[in-house]
């Protein structure tokens, strides 16, 4: 008994050993040395300075595209010549004819507000109806919807026809609804193919409603979308035959 | 002469006639029959309807972080109990040790307003420091870093070692700043290892500073950021020895 | 003259100076100490060693789904039982039923050899359709598109009726085709809205067809895809009514 | 008690029919009209026909960049002229200096094989060490890895120092390996900032050890990778002391 008993222990030492020598083994690889703080801090290159501004008024860096006015930067989306639509006591209201701007863009920040027509009238895409043409292509929704049901994926705050807005966050007519936009637009290959899609995450009155959605090509009202190859191009704006008001618009390039 | 002219004309014709046939076959692929507007039309799921509110207050759906009164939403992050930083004027000030809120959050937009202490003293970072921690680990840097130059990497609206903001967008520090946060958490393999990172989009007064980046792992003051595993987790508010003022702070679950 | 030359070139000086002492200033910023090679060097976790095979035949970890001799590891996709595709000579055919593996899989690198039915049948999707269903959704199609032409986004190699293939690299019906296919299963939220989509990677006998592209939901033959939330799931063959053969099929959870 | 029971009867018949044409409103939102299944077939543009060839030789729309016989395809990296690594019984080794391939490449399919030196000699990154770099700046590591350990992002298959391969699917010495890589260029903003990163694909052997990996920036020995902006670029090879042998290359530009 005794001398089994001393095996066993032997056994046992001899197995805790070699365990505890390949934990030895296991731990021995080399460990990289300790970095000090300063090599992760990069002076280079430094960060450009904007000065914000209050109550959504522009950053010193944006393109003013509408200061209250006049809409010398915008021009007729047919080559007609300028934008017609009416200006009023700082705010344009839509009339003959989708609008573009003069410039043209790629990536960008952009402010925008609105405000549906006074007086509610028409139901589901046939109510306060605009749209916001990013790249001249990409239709971010503007409708009435308050209180005022439309297919989930044509509201406002919807890329039209392609992603809902998570929530439904409208004011009701007689106030100003904003948009900010931060969008990223596609790039494609040598050969016309789409390389990325263009990316859109929107803020509706302060509210996350896309979150850099990934577009699935040109807005389409009849059909499914498409990528075409293109370069820079304007915003747009719609006539949807509706009196939407637009004010306080800027832009900053990405 | 004649005749010659004859072969060259007549093997024309059929070059030609071989060049409309391959035209004809090449077009006579099917063409996908024309869809109705309605078939891209998705009525349900219905969007949720979230009242904005105005002046930056917390939408409907918000959960209030701080609503002026108390830090019942929070506690010391070391485990000692009661958040203690102190309350006054609807502001609370950095206080002694990092302080957490008592519910855990994956992806999330969150707004919360900063403002740096008022008596401007100490330079690069240790003027006006702070950090808002999201799931307790990736920092969005809060820093006075206006007129006051540190590592970029390092700047208000940084992601902490890791990404410099897009700009500088800070106002002077007896003004107050607003970050609008919109995060969406990383995912863990089986085997814990990375799945896809956090991604952090942020406005600094309205202004991008940070778009879907991608965030390279738990914020280190010291070496190279790296991946853990880890579920819901709260917003942590760093104290680095500044006396930074916050308000207005509220949440909204993604 | 002189005392004015002395002027000019005193204020020359002075503006060079400056100039000089600016870009000293710009140099100024901090740079990051110099690290060392091992602080980039990481020994752990190890990396597990997998024994490769020749002539495609599976690695070391790898789970044979097919080893020439019975069906053992497929029962009936309709729940009915078995598996009764014919095996002979090494090889599978398409019988009737679809067939799912018993295992289910998220992640995951799955080869499988197939080849058209010797007697060449039919046209356009009417000749030698099957088609691999991963996570018994999403329809890697298997056709015989040597001299068949059909609708490019139905084609051999092609996510059905979502995204064509690359370029068609069929092997002619006599001969055995090749897909490798790396597969990222698709990742929800708890509101079983889709977080991430699935993504493909296809080498269509070594040539690639699919390089990590998006699925866009699940096949559907009829309408567009729409994501819905689901857990592990198996691979499925599909009984398309062609004699359809296969054989070496092997799969490697990722 | 009738007219009472007939009371309640009638209320009950009321609240079920409200109940009941409160669902058929809710149930009323349009349902999308039935798609054909023509209107997902997409006939154009036709897809490519690309050859596939037997045993690893490459395909028909491939470059062949090494054939068996010459290094017409490459030069000196340094700019001194010719590739002047040796050539023999089809295969070349590795010489001085590094070599560079004559054209350059965006994205694209690379099938490249070698072999470690057939004499075992030296440990960790002294066994066996070349690399192939995409774009002439990240790398993809060549080690010999057969029982050799070393830090795990610097084995073959690894990302040099920055993404340690899924598995070690090494072959011995005297056998060759093959690796199947699938590389997306990098691009970059106007102002030459990253856009996105490149993204790799490895095929160890068959079996895969980078899964569309994004690469962190160009390799370095010594610190951080920090992205700057280049256009096409070739592919290098490099010569790190030791006689590894390579055969069978070709590429497909994507």
């Amino acid at each position: 008994m005794k001398s089994n008993l001393s095996k066993r222990a032997a056994f046992a030492a001899i197995a805790l050993g070699l365990l505890a020598y390949t934990n030895t083994q296991a731990q021995e690889t080399p460990k990289p040395p300790k970095m000090v703080p300063e090599m992760t801090e990069f002076w280079e290159p430094a960060v450009r300075v904007v000065t914000p501004a209050a109550n959504n008024a522009a950053p010193s860096d944006a393109i003013v595209l509408f200061d209250g006015k006049d809409l010398s930067q915008w021009k007729a989306k047919d080559g007609s010549g300028e934008a017609k639509w009416q200006v009023k006591n700082n705010v344009f209201t839509v009339g003959k004819g989708d609008i573009s701007t003069n410039k043209e863009f790629e990536d960008f920040q952009l402010h925008i507000e609105w405000s549906a027509p006074d007086e509610v009238k028409g139901e589901s895409q046939g109510r306060g109806n605009s749209g916001i043409f990013l790249q001249d292509r990409y239709e971010v929704q503007v409708l009435d919807n308050y209180n005022n049901r439309t297919y989930s994926n044509g509201q406002a705050g919807s890329i039209y026809k392609q992603h809902r807005p998570l929530v439904n966050a409208m004011r009701q007519p007689s106030e100003w609804n904003v948009y900010d936009i931060i969008y990223t637009a596609p790039r494609f290959k040598e050969d016309g193919s789409m390389f990325t899609p263009a990316r859109v995450t929107v803020l509706h009155n302060g509210v996350l409603v896309q979150n850099n959605t990934e577009v699935k090509g040109p807005t389409e009202y009849i059909g499914l979308p498409e990528y075409k190859a293109h370069g820079k191009a304007p915003i747009s704006l719609q006539d949807h035959g509706n009196p939407v008001q637009y004010r306080n618009v800027w832009i900053r390039e990405l």
